[in-house]
């Protein structure tokens, strides 16, 4: 890791930066596959799994005997696990499902605001090396308390033509019953277009490489819906001198392994504890079975030496990051000044990987500095809140005389037209 | 207007599309204006407002006399009526702010959610036909609200190099400070990249002009969020028998006069009412100031005669409009059915005039069929969601052993050690 000392803070804007994912090189090759599966549907399908996950499917719906399979796999341990995390994800995000309120603004006014859920979303969740079943609870338990008709899952199937029962087992925990073995562009298409094998949907949830992240965007121009913007996961610690090395470099590590293009910052009030965090990033790596990516996402990694807490922050709401672990004194007095992050961890004892699995909080959030103007994923992720507003025969007669006036300075009489005319009924027949 | 009788299901489709908005024609000259704000900032702003709006203007900041100035300028009448829209729209929005609840998801285990205002904030207004104040009521008294630290606003000059006086005491109204002489492209990109004369800002609201949508859209890509995806205006009317043709017609005008694009439905489940309503629009339409623009939006409009009300509303929820009026009987049951719009109207007394102005719900919406995923703006526009957790050390004893097994199932060491070497320590240390 590159050491930064002091830095002045001019300098701040490139320690700040991200590498710059620019896909404009896939945007061709992205395209086509999109079109394709536009233009040809299932059958296209078909063929970009056979050509990229080498198997080939004619039905790729998961039946419901794979799942009971799947589901007698899943050993006792693993199953509490996911279990106990349900639970607490389902608490936490629970409380975000809003009231309606009727608020009456004048006399006879009454407007309200009511969450309708998003009647079709569709989850990606990717294959590749490791079964990310905790993004399916991440993306799956919001969607079903929001109350979504249809949640469908495409998650790449493996080369036995099977996705990984904890996945399944996932699936049926959340309650979503309708799972497709269809991976990569061909499946953000499918969710996008509709086929005859994968239904339509409205907005499209998930992680995925840079192809997915790049079909992702390039199908919202076809007026489909992406949770947010991607790029690749990133902590950011901050430890002073009461910081315990041993877990600080467990932290960076937990980020670093992700992959290699993993971003991880450092920012630190204490020189003595950087070295302690370096030579223990040293030992704790040897044993990581994902050691090679963590020591690849290292060497692009950054550690800043500030002269105090104020500072860190200061530079730490500039940075944004998506993970922020806050490993200090007084951690809940120093989080009250967090203006840009995704989730915070407090203190000594709040690994960013409770918070990946299991604490309730979501695990899908803002990346790439997004932090400063996007929210995780949660419940409001999968509704969309709709306003109402039922005027009485008095309410318009105390409301109306406002709104010509304002259409009238606005120049448009036929919106003043609507209320006078109204309001013209109501004085000739009381 | 087009009427369609008893259309049968497959007409469906054909019936709630809207015009492709094909932006692709401008990209290039829109993007050669970006790249020149990016370059050469103030001095290329200055450049493209001479180009375009024909003043030449050094400094584009309205000075605090010119507000003065405009303030002196507005009616009594008007200042009261945009006082009283303010009042409503503020009690409305006021409930939108979340109070922070922390949440126990297990013992030692606590997360919580906290509402983070956006730091920077940019409002663009369009100038034109029509000084657009109501839309800087609608948005900047939410973004006050979420606390945001630097709202900015930015409206095409006049060739008097002047804002429309509304327009400033709109401003003055909701507490904003800073307003700047600029339009169109330049505008978005001054307020995208950041000139010496606009400061730069993290998300665009507001309308404008295809040029202006387009930037919008584009300056996306440099990590800047916008509001919504934008398309013309629109308004869907269920009219039954109990409904009063002068009121519907008069509903269907004053979206039909906004422009030439703007889109106007009409679904009715009774056929006389249909009749009486063509009749009211060709008498209404004759004293109307933007009559020309009214009738050539009828002209693409449409009108569909359906068996029922269940009919009536399972095609406006496949239409998903902006703004949906429900003048019937039993309106406020009917609602209960809407699945996907932007902003509902109930009952015969409540034009959407009154939602585009005072009665405390916000006219900026999703068109163009993205009131499926979209909401309208509101304060949750100007905030992000942050999550935070804090562990005691027996809630990571807790919830440890869970997220240790999950880790561990997902193939990510390092990921369960962050978790393992806090628990030994606790052990050790008791």
């Amino acid at each position: 890791m590159q050491v930064i000392k002091y830095p002045e803070r001019k300098a701040w804007e490139e320690i700040c930066k991200r590498p710059v994912l620019d896909i404009s090189s896939l945007e061709i090759s992205v395209n086509n596959v999109l079109d394709e599966i536009r233009e040809n549907g299932a059958k296209a399908l078909k063929h970009y799994t056979s050509q990229f996950d080498k198997v080939s499917i004619d039905n790729p719906e998961v039946s419901s005997l794979e799942i009971e399979e799947a589901i007698a796999l899943i050993p006792r341990d693993l199953k509490d696990a996911m279990l106990q995390a349900k639970q607490n994800i389902e608490k936490f995000h629970a409380r975000q499902l809003e009231q309606t309120e009727i608020i009456e603004t004048m006399p006879g006014v009454r407007c309200w605001r009511k969450s309708l859920p998003i009647e079709k979303v569709g989850l990606y969740i990717p294959g590749g090396t490791a079964p990310l079943f905790s993004t399916l609870l991440m993306l799956g338990i919001p969607a079903m308390l929001a109350g979504c008709k249809e949640v469908i899952v495409c998650s790449p199937p493996n080369n036995e033509e099977k996705l990984h029962p904890a996945i399944l087992y996932a699936a049926s925990l959340t309650g979503i019953t309708r799972v497709f073995k269809a991976g990569g562009v061909q499946a953000i298409g499918a969710m996008a277009f509709g086929t005859t094998a994968i239904p339509k949907v409205y907005k499209i949830f998930g992680p995925g490489n840079q192809y997915v992240t790049c079909a992702k965007q390039l199908v919202q121009k076809y007026g489909v819906a992406i949770d947010m913007p991607a790029g690749p996961s990133e902590v950011a610690v901050f430890a002073d001198a009461t910081a315990n090395p041993v877990f600080v470099a467990a932290d960076l590590l937990s980020q670093a392994e992700h992959g290699a293009d993993s971003q991880v910052l450092l920012v630190c009030s204490s020189e003595q504890l950087i070295e302690k965090v370096i030579q223990e990033l040293s030992r704790q790596i040897k044993d990581l079975t994902r050691g090679a990516f963590a020591s690849k996402a290292l060497e692009n990694s950054k550690i800043v030496l500030v002269k105090d807490e104020q500072q860190a922050i200061e530079l730490l709401n500039e940075y944004a990051a998506e993970h922020l672990i806050l490993s200090c004194k007084d951690a809940e007095q120093l989080s009250e000044k967090v203006v840009n992050a995704g989730s915070v961890f407090l203190g000594h004892y709040s690994p960013e990987s409770v918070g990946d699995y299991a604490s309730g909080t979501n695990h899908t959030l803002p990346t790439n500095g997004y932090a400063r103007t996007y929210s995780g994923v949660s419940v409001d992720s999968f509704v969309k809140k709709v306003t109402f507003q039922q005027l009485t025969k008095e309410g318009l007669k105390n409301i109306g005389p406002t709104v010509e006036i304002l259409a009238a300075a606005e120049g448009l009489d036929a919106h003043k037209n609507s209320v006078s005319l109204r309001l013209r009924e109501i004085m000739a027949n009381g």
